[in-house]
Parts: structure tokens; C-alpha cells; sequence
């Protein structure tokens, strides 16, 4: 069984989505240790004891082959059920977004940010908007369209602009203040932005 | 006088500020025009008509005259008079805040984050912060401070994170949706955060 996981050619090889699912791993894996650059398509292939060309086959390029890795591997943030009030369904939003940049994925795309030339960097970034600030832009829409239907929401605060307060506080508290966002950092954020902003 | 500042060397040549002031607006046009890769300290002096050497007394290397050229070459956000409504001075920050960054050294400064290394990126990005998030913070602060005083910002609207929605809003706006702020998106987004947010 070991001995047929060192050859894509032996006989009972792991074929689509197992062997995929292996060579995402193992390049996760690979960003996680050397990063960036270090990272090699044979290193890659080696890690998923499979081939160099079975990789090629799936990614034509190392930015390929990283972009899916990252987006594949960030976890979603999932649905938050209603904890009763606006205050506590939002801070629940901003632990679950806290957990998907801290997830070894969200991990490496920060690595992967501060280490890929410009070209590189958009796509990334492109992978942080699809996998993490879009969705949470839409889930707080619901949040709130929930909160002015349980009364505790005023209900003109439907403009798209409400529902960027969190990601971008997020993001300004990682990017330019340089902190992680602890528990309590989440909780005073909610209790002096978000409630004030949409409390009915 | 043109043949006089041609060389450092020469009579009559310029001392000093005045110097110093010609090889920062000789670089700042060489990031605006080549970027900062192909800056050279050797193609500043010849722009600022004078010797290398005389570049290099005042910076050690070019990390350290480009930091200080978009340090000096950011405009100052200023203070804002008083238009009677927390509505209309916040309008007034982020119109003021968006100057700095349409400057043309707050131009040279994205162009450069996007062309330089890491290693350099955390420099260049303290400029940001001390240029442009801090003293648009402190502002904030003031003009709440005078909404309160006024009567139309709510006394208890002193928490820190109040001040930082406008400042991770704009930085939001620009770097995750790559949109620039239009007047109407900064009457609109003053509309709907920052005036319910405030409100007494």
C-alpha cells in the first residue's frame, strides 16, 4: 500500500479527486514550511508521492496550483444561528472571520502576500474577496435583514456601505494597527460601532 | 546660473534646504516617471543637478531618500472648520483624506508598495500610518469631540474604535473593491454609517 503511493504508474494509484485532494495537501503543506518560493512543483509532487506530471496535468503553473490551494483550503465561515440579538449574532460573525485568517490556509495566503511580486498578488487578494470578504459582506446583510425583523435593528440600515463596516475594521486592525483581534478587541469593536450604527 | 547648477563643486551652488529640497522634488519626479525599481541615486542628482555624493551625505541609500520623499511630499491633511454639522466636517475629512491620497506623492506611494519588496513594504507602509491614519484619527477625534460639544454627536461616542470606521472604510473601498471615492460615495457612506453611528 505504501509502495503504490510512490509511482503514478504503479497499479491501484489513487486516480481524480483522492490523488487532487493529495497533492493540494501536500502543497499546503509545502507553502506552510518554505513559503512562497521555496515551493516547487517536483517538491509538491514528491509530498504527494505522485508524479511531477500529474500535477502539470491539473495546474499548468506553480500560481495556479497555489491559487486553488488557497481557495480550496480556507474554511467557509458557515451560518450563525441566531443568538438571540444583533450584538451577539455579529460578534459570532467577526470569530468566525478571525478563524478563517487564522486557519493554516488563511495562514499561508498572508505568507503568500508579503512574499509574491505584484503580478502574483492580485490573484491572491482575489482569493481573499471571493473566500472570505464577500461572503461575510452577504451574511451580514442577512444578520441585519434578522435583526430588523426581530425588532432590535433599525430598518433603513439596508445600505451596502452598513455591511462593510466589519471587513474593513478587520482588515484595518490586522493591516495598519498590526494586532490580532482577541475576544475582547471583537466585543468593544461591536459594542461601539455596530450596535450605536444599528440599533433600532 | 544654469552653468552654476551643474555641479556641486561649483560657485554659487545651492547649500543646505534649498539643496535638499531640489534632490527630494528630483525624486519624487523620478518614482512619479521610472518607479522605484528603476530609480537610481545617480539619476536623482542629475535631476536635482548635482553630484551624486551630495545625495548620498544626506540619504545612505535609496530606501532612505524615497521614505523621506513621500514623508515630506504627502500633503497635510489639515484642520477642519467648523460646518456646523458632524455631517458635513466628516465630509469635508474624507475629501481631505482622499487629496493626500490622489497627491503626487500619495500616487508615488501606492505605485511603490506595489513595486517594491516586503522587506521595504513595512517602511513605506509606516509613512501611511504616520502621514495619513494617524493624523486623520486624531482629526476624527477632535471633530467628534466637537459634534459633542455642539449637541449633535451622542456624549459617549469617545471609544477608540469609532475613530478608526472612516480611516479602515476608505482603505477598504480602495483596496478590496479597487474603487475610487467618488463625492457622492463619501456623502453616502457618511450617510449611512458614520451619521446614525454619531447621532445624539
Amino acid at each position: 500500500m505504501v509502495g503504490s503511493r510512490w509511482s503514478a504508474t504503479s497499479p491501484g494509484r489513487r486516480r481524480g479527486p483522492e490523488l487532487e485532494r493529495a497533492i493540494l495537501d501536500a502543497a499546503l503543506e509545502q507553502l506552510s514550511t518554505v513559503g512562497w518560493n521555496a515551493l516547487t512543483m517536483e517538491g509538491v509532487a514528491a509530498g504527494a508521492h505522485t508524479g511531477k506530471a500529474a500535477v502539470y496535468r491539473r495546474w499548468p503553473s506553480k500560481a495556479d496550483l497555489v491559487a486553488d490551494v488557497l481557495r480550496t483550503g480556507l474554511p467557509p465561515i458557515g451560518a450563525i444561528a441566531d443568538h438571540g440579538s444583533i450584538r451577539g449574532d455579529l460578534i459570532r460573525l467577526c470569530v468566525r472571520m478571525r478563524a478563517v485568517m487564522e486557519s493554516r490556509a488563511g495562514q499561508a495566503l498572508r505568507a503568500v502576500l508579503h512574499e509574491c511580486d505584484h503580478a502574483h498578488a492580485g490573484r491572491f487578494h482575489d482569493v481573499i474577496r471571493a473566500g472570505l470578504h464577500e461572503p461575510a459582506h452577504r451574511l451580514i446583510r442577512d444578520l441585519v435583514q434578522r435583526g430588523i425583523e426581530r425588532g432590535d435593528v433599525r430598518p433603513d440600515a439596508t445600505g451596502p456601505f452598513v455591511a462593510d463596516v466589519i471587513p474593513a475594521m478587520m482588515m484595518y486592525g490586522a493591516k495598519v494597527c498590526g494586532s490580532e483581534w482577541t475576544d475582547p478587541d471583537i466585543a468593544e469593536m461591536i459594542d461601539q460601532v455596530m450596535v450605536p450604527l444599528l440599533r433600532a
